[in-house]
């Protein structure tokens, strides 16, 4: 059992925190009996199981931590040092570093039907995480992030994706990349603005389309408007002439679910 | 200009963090340019302005703390009591202290047409500003809060709010009064769940509406159920069995919206 707040494992896990430490070494942490749960039971890519014996009670978790029992990857530390990781003020005493799962934009498996979304430069790490909850709600296997996103394997996008993380292709490129890529592969990609014309429910999308949001505070920018095939608004009778993105995002996706299951019915 | 950290106007902003003061004094306080900015365009009910001189650089708000210069309503204190004051790491240096505004259930003025929400015990206040956001955005003026709601006028709601939360008339009061209301005015409300057989993108709302969402981790009780004229569920192809909060009652809000907006052009 680990006892010493300055382990080499257990600074390695408080470090996880940092976005960049997160980026240089693939890795990511996550606490909880429930989204350690969702990790094991999605199969995600597992390197260390952390536990506290004194502070975990639950029986799901121990049995959890006995499948691995035969691997080198599960660790005890003392009650003092889980709550030294920990971000909570009650841990439960169960925590997991894992692989980053990220793909290529040439591995994505191009079908005749589907929808991508891409988002650029999305700032809130809670917005991402609710949008990727969506995503998993609507079929929407892959996310691209494009340019300076924020971070989905942040804990506050993990917590807000109720583990559809786990479930998510993503994909991390810059615009050019994209944009080379979408022009290559003839893609339709859909933008939304308040300015646009088109409304968002009463545009027939294709069925293989790419939806394109912009950033919180500056929406889509000029290069952005100059790929889509279309832009659509979601119209507004109130003061304000913007929702909340992970909002916007959910609704359009809706749409675009909504059109394919009244046509395949 | 107040510059003592003690000063009982001072404590009493600090102490406006806490929830239950909130309730108990009736007020709540806002702080930064932008939302500043909103509630004077918004006619909110301002009781104070506090601003420290050596800290606000913005033209616009010295302009609109002039127009009540001819009020006791404005205070000047010094950098040090507005850091004191402030949550943000870099204040802007404005801030204000104003009267919540609620309505009682028999103030609702209720024509033939209309949408309202009412939400059980949300607990999330980043949620329920964004709910108000949208709210906005579709035209429902009214929110009904019952039982344990989240505060709307807790900082991260008010925030998530973008400013909505000027222009919604705001309701409290528990099951039993909302049931009885509902019931004497003879008020269709339509709830949703994961359960619900009806899609709620073929269902066809009354024209006038009160749509019901339960709480985050709970969803509708078998007493709102039992208040519901039809309950409609959110189809989901993923993992997960539900959505965001915000974003589940945001896509019913639009649905609900778009088919007023297809019927009346």
């Amino acid at each position: 059992m680990i006892s010493s707040l300055s382990n080499s494992k257990v600074k390695h896990i408080r470090k996880l925190k940092d976005k960049r430490y997160r980026r240089d070494t693939g890795e990511y942490y996550i606490e909880g009996i429930r989204i350690f749960g969702e990790a094991v039971q999605n199969n995600a890519d597992i390197q260390t199981i952390i536990y506290a014996p004194e502070l975990l009670t639950s029986e799901f978790c121990y049995q959890l931590i006995n499948s691995f029992a035969h691997t080198d990857r599960v660790i005890q530390v003392s009650k003092e040092v889980f709550q030294s990781i920990s971000k909570k003020e009650n841990p439960q005493g169960i925590g997991a570093i894992l692989k980053q799962d990220w793909i290529d934009l040439n591995e994505i498996i191009i079908g005749n039907v589907g929808i991508w979304l891409a988002l650029d430069s999305v700032q809130d790490p809670g917005n991402l995480g609710t949008i990727l909850r969506t995503s998993d709600a609507v079929g929407v296997e892959t996310i691209i992030m494009l340019d300076n996103s924020s971070d989905p394997y942040d804990i506050s996008s993990i917590r807000a994706s109720m583990g559809s993380i786990f479930n998510h292709k993503l994909v991390r490129c810059n615009f050019g990349e994209f944009e080379k890529w979408i022009r290559s592969n003839k893609l339709s990609v859909i933008g939304t603005s308040d300015s646009a014309e088109s409304d968002y429910c009463r545009y027939e999308y294709p069925q293989q389309v790419i939806l394109l949001m912009g950033s919180e505070k500056q929406g889509l920018q000029k290069k952005h408007f100059e790929l889509c095939q279309d832009v659509v608004k979601i119209p507004m009778v109130g003061r304000s002439d913007s929702l909340n993105l992970s909002v916007a995002t959910s609704i359009v996706l809706y749409e675009m679910f909504n059109q394919r299951r009244c046509k395949i019915e």
